[in-house]
């Protein structure tokens, strides 16, 4: 669908609005409503048990999302997480730099600093996107980070962490005294990160308080062993610089072999890469050939970044690829800077005595985007009908359950939605309108299964205590015993693994 | 267990730690670690079936947790949600009014203005808790917002949200829409709130972030009919203001249906009491002896709220009542002051014409204080052993898989662990040390059952694929077939309801 179709239709089904609509609204800031909330929920379920089901050593934990001043000091983002801003004189509007310069520097404004900014602005005579003015000024950089005044005195500052990652930094020497003193050990935390966006946009893909979910692999760097056979013949989708610098787009199919021999990556990186890929094509189901791996520059990637690709997906309603992920190798940057900021050592000793720095491998995914992806990629017309192809495990509502004539059957029905519900089937009673339109409603959230109660079910026949059951994929129905049905439809809801090699 | 040995032993478990631990600690911020990451998820699970589950017409919403100033202005915590505070002029320390002025007024200090205070510091004398110094001033009262600075003007603020409460009504006009159009509706949500608290202390009991759980019924005040058979014979222990004020603070148990009768409390609000109650008895199993309600006073309640009982427990680790939740019945203030915030009427019309501005009930729940609650309450000593005797659906590991020679019998274990937690059980494994003290620590963590492979299990005698099953409370040992563990396992696993009426 085209994105204001699809947004009007998540907006109308309550899966997501914007924050304090009845306020007109806060740009960059969103709510999700019952629907959207549960699908959010199990997509974070899936991505923790799929990345932190890794290893018995990997762990999910559960920080606050303030930060002293201190931390953002130390990983540099006080200093650095900056945005490179231009304002309209004549119309008082704020833009990105890049977004304005667009189209004279496709490479970005990254390293330049404002004057350097404001002489390409001027040279070009470069015009206001809003009201077409020449007259643009770039001030100093723009501040992403919120920050609070934090205590009593006036003197304390906390900001709101612009990243989930700093978190699982902060924790790791805790971490290992928790647990059992080996690398690789893997701090995961599915939270909230928060940027004061300069243009907020396209609703779930660049918001101002978001969703990441994100594992911090710390590991010696001379030890990662993996079980690299596993993924050895695994094709993955690969756009690498020098093909990108030729103007393509496209990515080529590689073998995870061929990319450790040929591309020169280290095997443990391949290995998340697969793993990564195999997660949105096998669980979130995504076409594989909507998906790419691009790889990012020297002067794209953040300079602590020795290896980054962003996996991106291909989304009609936002007219290209949208980055959804992304596997970076830190190296030590980030143990470094903190052990520097809070005067500690977090050099680990391993059994036999060795000494180690951890380097680390993250393993980056947006919850908020992904949401959206999967209503992109999978939401659509089917003839008619108008079907949510989420995967039953990721569902928002596993089961429909609708009395035929309400006031009949209305009680009979309540009783076996709560039955299912008890057995933690996330379960929607509808009693409106027909059962086509209420089938219809259901395709619309994704439901996977219907079950119509009906005068057969609560009478003395033959067909008592049975249900018309209908999938919403082969739109098959059939009758099946009111005592089978948590049999029948619970297999469906299952996760699809062991995935611990 | 007092505080200090309690606290101690969370945070040698990694139960939770101070965030920042390493830069030393954030004064109001904690992090949870893997078992408390666990434990707190189990218990908003819990919350959310027990109380989004009560009716079909009620939801839980996923809001973001910054608000823009107009919606903080209208709900009146931009002028109001402030804390009368002291400071010592010669230390510099700064403290709640009501703190330092309990023994002078222990009725606390609402309603007073600062010089009012001043004044009643300056008669009494009154001299630092800190240093002892008389020096002490009283600046005008505090604010416990965080705001921050929001989009690219410079002129716009948001604010963390001080309660989610905020959250649920702003989206009260999309769910009606979204929803049946029928009352009751309700919307829960479940995240974090932020207050700038003068002086955090005991640990989760007063934080600068932390978790709620609330739900907001929105009701027709003419008809809120519930099955209040069902809850008529429930005794209730509760402590009413005549009885405090007469300094008693052991509470009264009465029946539900005499709360209604001589006590002049509404049917639906003796209800949800009674549904408050037994969550905490039934659920998060709290002795029963250990819980009452406590009833405010017109001073002590916000001027909104027409009717709260705080739900108290008796903790040892912190010496008192400490309050775990609550019920409070808001009238319409909240729908009247959105509206006139947001120039909207939200009176609905509902099926046969009528129109009403709903009414509210909020059940609130503080999650962070209940997670500290089960430790104080369901961890202890019991001889040799410390055992937190968490409910099983509690349980942050549900198994701990140990083999006994892990040179032996590891690969198997793991395997075992692995098809365990396909299963959906959060699995612990375990290979260091004598079974003995993997048992402890297991016992210490809460897990309800752990299981060791030994020679048998991985041998070709009759042995072969049964394991020994050990339960934590009665600490029985049994030999049981691999194939049949789950089935063993599951059912204490499942959350103790259906609960729909």
């Amino acid at each position: 669908m085209k994105y204001d179709e699809l947004y009007a239709l998540l907006r109308r089904r309550g899966v997501l609005w914007p924050t304090a609509e009845v306020y007109g609204g806060a740009q960059g800031l969103y709510d999700y409503g019952p629907l959207g909330a549960r699908l959010k929920r199990r997509i974070e379920e899936a991505w923790t048990a799929w990345f932190v089901g890794m290893s018995h050593d990997y762990y999910l934990i559960d920080p606050t999302d303030l930060l002293p001043e201190a931390v953002v000091r130390a990983s540099g983002h006080l200093e650095n997480f900056t945005d490179p801003e231009v304002v309209c004189d004549a119309c008082h509007t704020a833009f990105r730099a890049d977004t304005v310069l667009e189209k004279i520097r496709p490479e970005g404004v990254d390293g330049l600093s404002s004057p350097e900014i404001a002489e390409i602005v001027r040279a070009n005579q470069v015009r206001c996107p809003h009201c077409g003015s020449t007259q643009l000024s770039v001030p100093p950089p723009f501040h992403l980070m919120f920050g609070v005044d934090f205590g009593v005195t006036g003197r304390e500052r906390a900001y709101l962490r612009p990243e989930t990652a700093q978190s699982s930094y902060l924790a790791f020497a805790r971490m290992w005294d928790v647990g059992r003193h080996a690398l690789p050990l893997g701090i995961a935390v599915v939270g909230k990160a928060y940027r004061n966006e300069i243009a907020p946009r396209q609703v779930l893909f660049r918001m101002r308080a978001f969703t990441q979910a994100e594992l911090q692999i710390f590991f010696d760097p001379n030890d990662f062993a993996l079980p690299f056979d596993s993924v050895r013949e695994e094709r993955l989708p690969v756009l690498r610089v020098p093909r990108r610098e030729s103007g393509e787009e496209s990515p080529e199919w590689e073998t995870a072999a061929e990319l450790v021999a040929r591309g020169n990556l280290p095997e443990f990186y391949v290995y998340h890469m697969v793993h990564l890929f195999r997660f949105v094509r096998d669980v979130l189901r995504y076409p594989s050939d909507r998906i790419r791996f691009f790889e990012k520059s020297d002067a794209e990637r953040a300079f602590y970044n020795r290896i980054q690709f962003d996996l991106e997906v291909h989304l009609e309603s936002l007219a290209g690829y949208k980055e959804l992920g992304a596997v970076h190798y830190r190296g030590d940057y980030d143990l470094t800077r903190h052990g520097e900021g809070a005067g500690r050592d977090f050099t680990v000793t391993l059994t036999g005595g060795r000494k180690v720095l951890p380097h680390v491998l993250e393993l980056t995914f947006g919850v908020d985007r992904n949401v959206w992806a999967t209503a992109d990629l999978l939401l659509g017309k089917d003839g008619e009908r108008t079907v949510w192809r989420l995967p039953p495990y990721l569902a928002p509502v596993a089961v429909g359950v609708f009395p035929l004539i309400p006031k009949e059957q209305g009680s009979y029905a309540a009783r076996l939605a709560n039955e299912l519900a008890a057995r933690g089937l996330p379960v929607d009673l509808d009693d409106t309108g027909t059962i086509g339109k209420r089938y219809a409603r259901m395709d619309e959230a994704g439901t996977p299964f219907c079950i119509t109660v009906d005068g057969g079910t609560v009478g003395t026949g033959p067909e008592r205590d049975t249900v018309t059951l209908r999938e919403r994929d082969g739109r098959t129905q059939s009758r099946v015993p009111v005592a089978e049905l948590a049999a029948r439809i619970a297999p469906a809801l299952t996760l699809p693994w062991p995935v611990r090699p």
